[in-house]
């Protein structure tokens, strides 16, 4: 693996566990007044429910009105309900959005103000004072270990992602069992946003030798597993290789934040309502051929740790990968029309500083010509 | 890679910089009272005065006695000396005797008596208020990532390993340029602790996935520059790679613990003074070669990753390595006679919790025919 930084930062604080038997964090907390933040689904179903009932003698309040692509008025209506209820503990159990909400309602509980202060506006949240436990419930996000949170703006609909030290969880508990009745696009979708954590990563222009090892890793592992949990939704082994892939792609890109793939799911996710993993997915494989452009060397390395006899060749294995997962693979099997790339090219520009981490030359027309080609 | 356990737990909240450029960590410190923790040779060689010169307006005193594997007396003494000066920063600079010395002495200045009370006694240490930076001039130990600190008792000459969350620093700097200057025997035994440290991190009972990601990288990174560093002390690469993989090797083991082959370097080093490295590696072959009995699977797996055909062939190409070191293989090259062989096994058993983590059947017999097998 080639080390494209000699210099490089780490600092990953989070205490994890990870455990087979359902979690039992009544040591964490001391009966105080919770808050638990999740969405209308796993609020029905019971399993937030559950989470609570098995928190003793706590004072448990649940917001439960999160949905995909979490708004900021929804963050900022949950950071209101943790005052309210002066909770010492927010404890976000769910996909990435309940996590995302339940990150920055912590700190806005904690700092004060609204979302719409800190997203984009470059305002640093204070010290977090609320206690934050973060349990997902797919295998996908990796927001659990991450200092990284998207929202939608409630008026413009356009996303802003948030990195700041205090979205650290204090401890992230990862129970595989919770991801065995994700349905099956659900299973496809958060795998493949992992795959794209993992190698967004690697090829990362700050990747750096800690998030290099994890990225392998969970690559591996999701090549391996994906389509295994895909077909049997209850195959144990493969379910527990997924967690424990989203947490290690977690874990590498919350050293490097993502690349090309993640800024091109902004506007798609934003004009097609597709979910977050086929949004970064479909120009994936695209972002692969290109990342020789500045990766030569690391991406046929890791072609050939993966099997692949070249960068080319695991382009094709990762949309054949897709195809079997049903996925699109085309821009246009989810709804974009030819004359609307070129605006998706220039909405991409919006968030250069992130795009510009991609190991290719990055302009507006470069970006339309692989709009282009995965039309 | 096997996941050997569902279940774990992970927690490493040690700020990591990793840098080219000579350190400066002025921006950690202000104008305080600070004690530089360091050995005779680093303080007489001018390296650890460097630091101290370098960090501006503080009130810099010097804790210069640090042997090789360090006695309990000079732990008391350090932490006399922190407290006499109100230090509120320690900084320990050199090898692993001074990196641990640093954080007993600045656990023990926090939370009073000396470290007899805590080293083998159970007693544990207070929330540490004296902050704690650590800064290796080699590539092996990995004791500014670890929570883990190894003291000789002054009165018995025992080793005692201290593990304690408060070991955890706030800050490791890593140079790769402070090692260039390591005479080439201790590159080759820093080196090979540390890839005891990776290997033994990887075949532990307890290991897990990310320390599995770990360690992986750390020994294909040694096994690629170990060599090039001892030929060519100034190559940069091979001297960064081994800076980068004693780092990561440290993130292992700091999670795991280590097993049998540094349990024998207790009694080694304590009978026959050869270097730490020397005193685990020259059982580690014969490890390797009992491995498969718990982790055969996994072992051969390594052995692939690695570029070898099976795990008897990984163990001779260790010792091939330690040979082309000048590092001895053999008992009986360090002084052992085959009369102590039965002490050496019987020692072994006085540390029985780290010992059963070997991925072997470990009695004082299997033990005792292992020495004998590389005697």
């Amino acid at each position: 693996m080639e080390n494209q930084n000699s210099s490089f930062q780490y600092w990953m604080p989070v205490r994890i566990l990870f455990t087979e038997a359902e979690p039992d964090i009544r040591e964490e907390i001391a009966g105080e007044s919770i808050v638990i933040v999740t969405d209308p689904f796993l609020y029905e179903s019971g399993v937030a429910g559950r989470t609570g009932d098995r928190l003793g003698n706590a004072d448990v309040s649940y917001f439960s009105k999160v949905e995909p692509n979490p708004s900021t008025d929804t963050v900022n209506a949950c950071a209101a309900m943790i005052r309210e209820h002066e909770a010492k503990t927010v404890i976000g159990i769910g996909g990435g959005s309940s996590m995302d909400t339940a990150k920055a309602a912590a700190c806005l509980a904690s700092s004060g103000g609204v979302i719409g202060d800190y997203a984009g506006k470059g305002k640093s949240f204070g010290k977090r004072t609320v206690r934050l436990i973060l349990i997902p419930t797919t295998a996908g996000t990796g927001s659990e270990v991450t200092n990284v949170g998207v929202y939608t703006d409630s008026e413009t609909g356009e996303k802003r992602p948030v990195v700041c030290p205090e979205f650290y969880a204090d401890l992230a508990v990862i129970h595989p069992k919770y991801t065995y009745t994700m349905p099956r696009s659900v299973t496809a979708n958060t795998g493949m946003d992992a795959f794209c954590h993992a190698i967004e990563a690697y090829w990362n222009l700050n990747s750096q030798p800690i998030s290099d090892s994890f990225a392998v890793q969970a690559m591996k592992l999701i090549l391996d597993n994906l389509l295994t949990a895909y077909r049997l939704p209850e195959d144990g082994a493969a379910r527990e290789n997924l967690c424990t892939a989203s947490l290690l792609a977690g874990l590498a890109f919350g050293q490097t934040r993502t690349t090309g793939a993640h800024v091109l799911s902004y506007p798609l996710t934003a004009r097609y309502h597709v979910p977050h993993g086929t949004g970064c997915a479909v120009t994936l494989p695209a972002f692969i051929r290109i990342s020789v452009e500045k990766a030569g060397k690391k991406m046929q390395t890791l072609a050939e740790a993966l099997g692949y006899i070249d960068v080319e060749a695991l382009a094709d294995g990762v949309c054949d990968l897709m195809r079997s997962l049903e996925m699109p693979v085309a821009l246009r099997e989810i709804g974009t029309k030819a004359e609307e790339l070129s605006g998706i090219a220039k909405d991409a520009m919006n968030y250069y500083p992130q795009l510009s981490l991609t190991p290719a030359f990055m302009t507006e027309e470069t970006v339309f010509d692989l709009l282009k080609s995965v039309y």
